[in-house]
């Protein structure tokens, strides 16, 4: 068991950890000697039945994937909850009744709807997602108090956030916070946002409750407002066949990198939405996990509600689609690219300046965005690509009814 | 019937229109001769059945108050959907219905769970004050959109919002929207937030959602962040015994200066949270009732989000006490003030200076806590002394576990 003899052994639980981001996250801090403990509701999974579009690397079932993981002799053991599923936004009393048990040091909270266009394809799925993500938010949140008051014991909670939640001010954005001055006075307040969808106001909405649940309360937690992630595998999802993470490359729950891998590997255009200006902050999914571990290892004070913007780099999307053209043509594929009309409302150009030296000052070495990840990416898919199911990958669901969408 | 005749002639739905100042409401709006509809879902009443706190002046069911505002030709009629309730929340489908069919040129949504109290009492109270606020929210904005696409009627949003979402920071407040200079760089971005409970939360939520649907799909809507109401009566109550507002005088649903008023009534003394410096904004219920009624007359324009800041006058908590303390005084009342813990966390000395000129510019004539003001009030509460009920005065909601409640 590989332990890292320089950090803090924690107990660590991942809220979500069935997910994208949770499942590697999980093997990555028991890889580290760390005890874990995984909580979902397994609801993406029926999310993705909705869509169509299940991950394009067949991922057995969460107890599965621990079961093999803890066969591995990897690192840690990862525990389930008893009954192995917990719905952390419909059953409160039973994610603090383990949390009360298991007694983490940090709490990670992936436990989210977290598609912007599924929270905009229906009056049903918008209001799924705030009252899934705002629940979930608040359970964390009494959680926590009760671990504090009956244990004594301050868990750090960990909230992914997303760079979504600022949209796109015409002013340089900070980290959470903002200096303002007005009137000749001053004060230090969260920085104001703009959000793109219900799905990321619903995130706007969750800092809100735990900025407040740190003011009143005295809870420490770190926000996490994280940019686009791309990437199949981390150090962890390599070791076996099924330990891979859910890859998505559909409309609705594939991100814009991962989605134009996939279409370059069936050689179909990229869809760029509009212009492709859009600019947004990109990470690998292996600065996910390095992120999210620099601040478990270094929490925030009691009360302090903690907000780093989590990216490595920015791009527009025309700019890695361009990325994606010229590494698949070097690869012997046919990769054009398609400029279709922008489902969503938002900004083709606009200014774009978001600041990002917190977790690089923890240490954050970043994995940029060369030739040689994208070319591996690239080969890894070409691996499933008879999989992919191309109907999934145009995008069908539109911020504004038709006879409204703004042409491009 | 009397039609003030320079008021455009509205058709007017009224969710929450059982509540404190949704049931005035709707019978002002149905005085000037609109049409007025009423939403509720009754909520509110099994709420105060949970705290032991019924209204002061009892008042009837929904339905019999508005079939004795029917029989009394003061107005237009106010109608009930099918079914006489909906709930906004739980029952979008119903409120689409009933929009489509009711075409409203205005949707007043007072449809909320209102009290901080409440949402801090326990971890479901403050689940559901989120569902609730938050999902009936969305269940709006989406009926809205449905009214523009099938009917073509773009209707006018008006939702009450609360002073309480911006805390007290140590700038001035804004009305909405904050001219932002950053290193040398500007927009205009929503005011920042530091909301003081997790209803406040809620409703800092259900601006970024409404703010959201007003860019992205060219909805209009006015956020009225409005001060505490105090007051019993208005020119509509006045008319009949039966046409009361429910009234409250508990710590969880009594606004401060109507819980001093039952208290003076019944020489208990009045209860100052901490030092009582927290200054807030206030108005008289006839106030409200004006400020939307004009909000209604002047729409924004499409696609705009417009905030106002609904108050009349500031005051600190120990300001109010005193003047209730004086006018009872020389009514022969023997009134003493009581400084108790806090049972909140909030600064009892700050900074504040929120801006109001937006109503007045629209003509907004208040209506100030003069001493008749205070006088009539307590003349009022007098003539159901009978009823007051001392235990549910004192608060015994803490925003902090006992142990960590800080000192006053």
């Amino acid at each position: 068991m590989k332990i890292e003899k320089e950090e803090k052994q924690l107990t660590v639980l991942v809220l979500g950890g069935d997910g994208y981001l949770g499942w590697p996250t999980a093997m990555h801090f028991a890889a580290r000697g760390h005890a874990v403990a995984i909580a979902d509701n397994l609801q993406k999974r029926r999310m993705e039945e909705e869509v169509g579009g299940e991950p394009l690397f067949l991922r057995p079932t969460l107890q599965r994937r621990v079961k093999l993981w803890n066969s591995l002799n990897a690192g840690h053991y990862i525990a389930l909850p008893p009954g192995n599923v917990i719905d952390i936004a419909q059953n409160g009393p039973a994610l603090i009744d383990f949390i009360l048990r298991f007694e983490p040091d940090v709490i990670i909270h992936y436990a989210e709807q977290p598609s912007a266009p599924y929270s905009m394809w229906s009056r049903s799925r918008a209001v799924n997602t705030v009252v899934n993500n705002s629940a979930g938010t608040l359970n964390v949140l009494f959680a926590i108090r009760e671990l504090k008051r009956q244990n004594g014991k301050d868990a750090h909670l960990i909230k992914l956030g997303t760079m979504g939640e600022y949209g796109t001010p015409n002013i340089d954005i900070e980290e959470g916070w903002l200096e303002v001055e007005h009137n000749g006075r001053k004060d230090r307040l969260p920085f104001p946002k703009l959000p793109g969808s219900f799905y990321h106001a619903s995130k706007v909405a969750d800092s809100a409750y735990i900025e407040f649940a740190c003011r009143a309360w005295g809870i420490r937690a770190t926000d996490l407002n994280q940019g686009v992630v791309y990437g199949i595998d981390t150090a962890e999802t390599t070791l076996h066949t099924d330990l891979v993470t859910s890859f998505h490359y559909d409309a609705v729950f594939g991100t814009a990198l991962n989605r134009f891998i996939a279409q370059a590997v069936v050689e179909v255009p990229l869809t760029v939405y509009g212009k492709g200006g859009q600019t947004r902050g990109y990470l690998n999914i292996r600065d996910t996990l390095q992120c999210v571990a620099l601040a478990a290892q270094s929490p925030p004070n009691a009360g302090e509600f903690r907000v780093f913007n989590q990216f490595t780099e920015q791009f527009s999307v025309l700019d890695l689609a361009e990325k994606v053209k010229r590494v698949g043509n070097t690869l012997g594929l046919i990769v054009v690219i398609d400029h279709i009309q922008n489902p969503r409302v938002e900004k083709e150009a606009h200014y774009y300046n978001p600041k990002h030296t917190g977790l690089l000052s923890l240490g954050l070495q970043p994995h940029l965005l060369t030739d040689e990840v994208i070319t591996e990416m690239i080969q890894k898919v070409i691996t499933a690509q008879k999989a992919i199911d191309r109907d999934v990958i145009a995008p069908r669901i539109l911020w504004r009814p038709v006879e409204e969408a703004p042409s491009i």
